[in-house]
């Protein structure tokens, strides 16, 4: 279909939105998960056993959507599938902007009952050109409006990510995990069997988008090639789109037919595609995370030749191990920087080959040593890892490395990068607070060594394909 | 030198430990590690500074090693470099078990005082038969007994992994995510330049230890590669042997040289050579922990196809392509299961093929589901993922699907594993918990896909070489 950019934003950024179903018996997920939406929520359910139920979260509850005294932007819809259908016509009636059919069973399942279904409900949408989400989907997460996919994700800002995801599981977790990493979602849909607005229609309406700086996809399969890679070339050349594809081999291929029902694509035809279009293809969830990350707060990255320090002796081998695996260098650094490192750095328990091991007293010399790093003219990227323990006992360690960094970073055109170690910390969210200070700062964190190295790769092949193109 | 075992059990299990040379500055890091040791520790410091500190630790001190009344079985010096030749010819003459020298600034630093300072080490500890652990180390954790690298160490058990490690950072990194993840060390060791006792001594040393029953290392070079791959291929065929090889590229190998000194062995002679001697190299210390974990958890693996339950749709898809990519095979089930699962099995938001996504409410029927996957002639291993949130609200859930695994182990020949993913606890020492509970079992817990896929095939690969060896 053509999506019509207006109802889009309407169902991203809704002023009022009804759920069609909601039951106790799945403790009313998807009114209780609108709790931080600001707009106007309603219910919409039949059955007299729920209407207490529903009273009781103070929405109020209508026996029909044509009984909403107002208009309506999105419809979540929970019904059973058999009334999938009807549900769908009166959307269609009520002229909502999108609907969003949690409900599944179709198609994906192989039956008779199920192909037949979903073939009704996708002619009746493609017949009223009709912005169906789904079904067989978690639908939209929209941080910024207050609509959530699950009651748990974090709402009240608004990032420059767009997710795209097939899948409904790994959409909220990416949700999760990068929000705790520091990587903002904007909008996020999770569409399932994508009968009506496929990935392709959310790629073009996020690439309009100017809140949206960058897109991160999970897809099983693609109904249109051609237009969806003509589709991805033009979104690609204006922001960096990054897509793990499920099904890479033979056993997740058939896993997909029994998920979305989706037809598997040749791995090797998908990545030289995906190439050609200037987009960039991972691995798994934390790389789609990382590479974002990367593409998002690094200046473009055209060089491999990396200057590290911060860690011990033994990381310093991980780290060069890690690296050079990820095809970037580790380089010796100049006879200059090697005299002037001589004049001050402590030997024992430290070495200042590249990676500069500063796992003794040197640790104290930092500042002198980014900045020999950042003067050498065999570096290209700086790197710096930093240990955070728990935070309970002040962050004012943390901090003054922060304002250190962003001094160097003010002073070099040398992208910075950062590998964080959380080390036993108990309290997980600590992560997000110095993920997020050093984010505000231009310079990306990443959790592992190898989440780096693969990031940098990934921004270095983009920016490099950039500059062909 | 060819090791004294009882020497080494004196240095491992000591009845009494002294402290040379520990400082005020690095907040007495030594005294207070071994806060836990319940034999007798003494304090051997002559600044007249250090002794109300020392006293306040209620530790005794003396003046000189010699004037300990009773005989020592570990002495750990953390004494500057031009103080420990001194320190040795008294750890000599007292006769002391072992002694583990801190202390660093020694060949690692390439200058030639301390080119100098380790030749005369080197040779003492040679002439006297010494046993030398280190120097530019960590020593010594020995749960068992209390006897630890850093004061956060946990103690008062003792597992059946014994860990070889030249790197103090991997070490200590080892003993706390080995912990966490329920893999519990019996011994470990940092060696650092290993000039006396080195990597062979240790691994002979474990090898004949009827506690160990499996050994992991870390390894930047070897000192004599024949007398390594001996000896490595006799203690192989006794007990599992995981070796992660710091080095493996020319960057790595230049990080090794100002790490502990030693000759980067290039990768592909390595691998092949520990590979001859029933050995298995890994590439990082996760990789090391989970591959340990398969190999003391699981009966011996010799079959690759696996048959999957416990996640949802999207997770399947990424299940089987990290399995298959892994080189296991996760086939569809006979027809026979195919036809029983459609007896029961709820199709509207699952699948039933292999893995089975059990994302809705087939979750409930899951004792039925391994028992059909149990029985499916296709299926040579079992895989389960689980998910654990806070066991904050109680563990009862997590209590009955471990009763039921059990209950399966018990009547099946095929090896069980689990993948648990802990979503967004915000109570890391769960994960212990829970891991600990399976194990107990005989279940091993991964805590990644690609975690569980890459230990089962390294278990795979073990047991292949063993049944042709």
């Amino acid at each position: 279909m053509i999506p019509d950019f207006k109802k889009l934003d309407r169902a991203f950024n809704p002023k009022c939105v009804a759920v069609v179903g909601d039951k106790g018996i799945s403790d009313y997920m998807w009114l209780k998960g609108q709790s931080e939406f600001k707009g106007k929520l309603y219910s919409v359910q039949l059955d007299p056993n729920e209407l207490d139920g529903i009273k009781a979260l103070g929405v109020k509850n209508y026996p029909s959507l044509m009984d909403i005294p107002e208009p309506v932007d999105l419809v979540i819809v929970a019904v059973p599938r058999p009334v999938a259908p009807i549900i769908l016509d009166a959307c269609i009636e009520k002229d909502v902007a999108a609907a969003h059919f949690f409900t599944s069973g179709f198609a994906e399942t192989d039956t008779e009952e199920g192909v037949t279904l979903e073939k009704v409900l996708t002619e009746k949408a493609a017949a009223a050109d009709f912005h169906l989400i789904g079904p067989n989907c978690m639908g939209i997460y929209s941080p910024g409006a207050g609509i959530r996919q699950i009651g748990r994700q974090p709402t009240g800002f608004s990032g420059p990510v767009g997710l795209i995801s097939q899948s409904g599981t790994h959409a909220i977790a990416f949700a999760a995990a990068a929000y705790q990493q520091g990587l903002d979602t904007n909008k996020s849909v999770s569409f399932g069997n994508g009968i009506a607005l496929d990935a392709v229609d959310y790629l073009e309406y996020y690439g309009q988008d100017p809140g949206i700086e960058a897109i991160g996809m999970y897809m099983e399969g693609v109904r249109d090639g051609r237009r969806f890679l003509t589709m991805l070339k033009t979104v690609a050349a204006k922001k960096p789109v990054v897509i793990w594809k499920g099904g890479r081999t033979e056993e997740g291929g058939r896993a997909i037919a029994s998920h979305t029902g989706s037809l598997a694509v040749p791995q090797g035809i998908w990545d030289s595609a995906i190439k050609q279009c200037g987009a960039i293809t991972v691995r798994d969830l934390q790389e789609l995370i990382d590479t974002l990350k990367a593409l998002l707060y690094l200046p473009p990255v055209r060089a491999e030749k990396i200057g590290i320090t911060g860690g011990s002796g033994g990381q310093s081998v991980a780290i060069a191990d890690i690296f050079s695996e990820a095809g970037l260098k580790v380089p010796p650094l100049t006879q200059e920087s090697y005299d002037e490192l001589e004049t001050f750095f402590t030997l024992i328990g430290g070495g200042y080959r590249n990676p500069i091991d500063t796992g003794n007293v040197n640790r104290l010399q930092m500042k002198r040593i980014l900045d020999i790093l950042e003067q050498d003219a065999h570096t290209e990227h700086l790197l710096l890892i930093m240990m955070i323990g728990s935070f309970s006992r002040g962050t004012e360690q943390f901090d003054r490395d922060v304002a250190m960094l962003d001094d160097l970073r003010k002073r070099t055109a040398k992208p910075i990068s950062v590998i964080i170690s959380t080390g036993m910390s108990d309290r997980p969210m600590d992560l997000r607070d110095a993920v997020v200070k050093l984010r505000d700062i231009g310079v990306p964190a990443f959790l592992s060594l190898d989440g780096g190295a693969l990031a940098l790769r990934n921004a270095l092949d983009f920016y490099d394909h950039r500059s062909r193109a």
